[in-house]
């Protein structure tokens, strides 16, 4: 598990050959994985215009650049909301047109992966489709980045290996993105597993970020656990904001309030610093 | 929990509305969800013409009706053999058509889902498709019955959600497969939970069969196991079994051999018998 | 993991030797790990004389012979009933003394040791006690079989481990008991492990008995549970019924009322003859 | 969950009531739970006199005051090491009374409690003992500050209602440690749950430490995890270090070496800064 030993024997692509530099994912003039901390929020859904239009605002503000929210949404009940689908695409266009913020957004199937692609900078892979391998197949055969999250009950085996299956067809733009796992505790939505951080700089080249907000499914906790991924190595975070979370269609519960954002954003600036990082 | 609540609030198609009785899906002449033990047995893997046609052998010798075999195989590695696709299909039609087997398949995607339907008789999501919701809409629209893998680390209630997705499309034939779920054990592949069989009875009005092969991952453990599911009143066993184990291309070391598949299905017809099945 | 190579070099005393025979643990005039299966059956905690009398009562009218009953109650707060101590001990002795049934309870501590065996049969360590080494060491040198309940996230080497610390002192009347695993799953109070039965048949010549009520916390699932614990292998069930479990002071939910028990019984006596054990 | 809202409902004693200041168990002359970060740190067992003097000579060089090291080791195989026992409570109380460090050792059970106590600083109740009320109640009548490590599969609310035990008593000197939990991730030893400390935090007015060592299983991953444990609220670290890793006789593969050690106390320097700590 040292870094010293090469790991391109079980994870061919996405393993770490000893001395091998880190990679860097460029994403429009972003580089993901460098020096540079990387923060991505939003909110869980696409819910109207104005929103995004508030949120884009309030991440300017703060000096963030790419922004999170889902067209699509994948939900455990299929009467709950699913997202506003190709409308919610329109609307993330016209932002990422008029603000010049650069779009994270899921992409569920194949069918509108090609579609996603046009809208956004990066296509996501939420962590029910982690192990949806002709998925994965489709988007290596893209030249868009990647972010990869790890599947709710996936070993890092599993979730580099899902890497592996995005970058055998061509694509090495993946950035992973941890997000929690399921275990018996009750108190919070997720285990965060910030181990997963060291152990897959140790494992692999690829760069890790970590997204606290599903990680703990309790707004209360996302600013000690940001800080906490920043100081454990992560190259970034996708966090959850929303205008007015009480109002939100999904995850109110998590999403960081415009004032809690701007005051995280504010602690980040001196937590990056003392871990080698540039925000 | 109890039966004599209505499920129906929280699962509006699958569940169970009191004084309500089972659904029986039917597949070709084969009720699955009555008095019939339905048992489904043959390779994890489709390997060739020579390997289907001897376990197809082994099944009507047996008495048994509906063989399982994949043709498109998820596997955790990219570099692990992925089964043998189209050719797969359409060896698995010949002995269909050949015997007059019903067919059991995985499905992994909607582009494939076509042909595979052609191919055979009950479409299988496997655990990683669970929540792949794209996947499970479209084969709401088909007119198949779908055999509903529990994902590995799903609660009932997302199991049961997903059969929803199915269903809301217009589907009702899904029959509910147990498998095994993750957990911190190391000395089997998963943790075969029989006790989701009477709750998902309580729950639910669909049929549910057990998968004791991927359930504990040894094929030591296979008899037991499938004894043990009959008894707690699962309606059916899919059970894998190779011509010759230790030359299968995967999961050899929970596959029962010939001479292993015939003694338990002797077993079976005891078990059932008290369980109140026919066998 | 066969039976055919010897598993005393991972445990050397509870492994099992190929070719060795099982090992019966004898209490009173019963044999445990014999043909006979082995009902234990009583209330979760001792909560009066009126109460002791008349489960005894319904014991003997179902022709079981052993009683299951805490006088010492490990509870997760310190403000929920903790037991009636030294008091449930002195009805428990009552009970064994004029009616002849055994008794098995747990010891919580070393201190309290001699006394509980000095009124009961078989000593019961608790879930929350496997790991409690010098309590098990203690146990190692009385002369009293010991009930060895599996930790609530035991791995099965480490359960098996926990009887070699009794063992090890030179009592090897120890019955291993399976009594659910904690997972991820919400609607069961633990995910019962029927697989660690024939498992536990492998690796180990010890009896293994089933407790469904804790492994399920439910009793609409006890029933079920049971008749797939004997079928699985198990040497018997340990199961908690109460003369009106709405009203027991700890454990209600899981307690078979005395009509429940009886039905069991009697469908037991079935599913024991097919299992090849005699009721 | 939020800190507005009082927790004495669910949590008498240990519970965090609005408004209410964090409490500061003193160890000697040491606060923790205030604003300095207290470090712990030592060989996972005492194994010989040299092996202390060297490890104390580390931590004073360090500027760390609180040496750990077990006497006995509560270990899953009865064949491996146990601990020097009451030869390791003499060695470490010579240690405690030739250099002024402070001592933090395991105690296994009540017949030793007293033993341990005279000879340590602060009463260590390990992660197979969190359940075991009996020792708990025992500690509570003692007075001495009790560090209190999480059940290897507690959840919160069981690991906070352990602390009402040996509150319950009369001691309130309980520092809670977070040391990792159980998942069914193989690439670590446990799952180091950072997001413990902060909601811990918000329920509790107890202080709470991290052990990054048993936490991760791995020396790699300890700096990391240690500095993230900072940032996230921690009140301290036990770390195991050990003069030369390849030759402990327990847990060597998660200690750091002398050089490992020192560089990340010089690291913990500027992370304790931001966190608004003083180390």
């Amino acid at each position: 598990m040292s870094t010293a030993v090469d790991q391109v024997t079980t994870f061919k692509l996405a393993g770490r050959k000893s001395g091998h530099p880190n990679t860097r994912v460029q994403v429009g003039e972003i580089m993901v994985g460098g020096a540079d901390l990387v923060i991505m929020a939003g909110p869980c859904a696409v819910e109207s215009e104005d929103q995004l239009f508030e949120v884009a605002e309030i991440l300017i503000s703060s000096g963030i650049r790419i922004m999170r929210g889902g067209a699509y949404k994948p939900r455990t009940s299929p009467y709950s909301f699913q997202g506003l689908a190709e409308q919610g695409l329109y609307l993330l266009n016209k932002v990422r047109c008029k603000t010049g913020l650069l779009i994270v957004t899921e992409v569920i199937d194949s069918c509108s992966a090609a579609a996603v692609a046009s809208c956004s900078d990066i296509l996501q892979v939420g962590s029910r489709n982690m192990h949806n391998y002709s998925l994965l197949r489709e988007l290596g055969k893209l030249q868009k980045p990647v972010l990869l999250k790890r599947g709710i009950s996936a070993t890092i085996e599993e979730w580099l290996m899902a890497a592996e299956y995005i970058m055998k067809e061509g694509n090495n733009s993946v950035i992973l993105c941890e997000r929690g796992i399921r275990t018996f505790e009750p108190y919070t939505r997720n285990t965060l597993d910030l181990s997963a951080v060291p152990l897959v700089k140790e494992l692999s080249h690829l760069p890790v970020i970590v997204d606290p907000s599903h990680g703990t499914g309790k707004c209360s906790l996302v600013p000690a656990m940001s800080k906490a991924a920043v100081i454990a190595g992560a190259d970034g975070l996708i966090i959850e904001i929303h205008p007015c979370p009480r109002e939100a269609l999904s995850d109110g519960q998590q999403s960081l309030d415009p004032c809690q954002f701007s005051a995280l954003t504010k602690e980040l600036k001196a937590v990056a610093r003392v871990a080698g990082r540039i925000l």
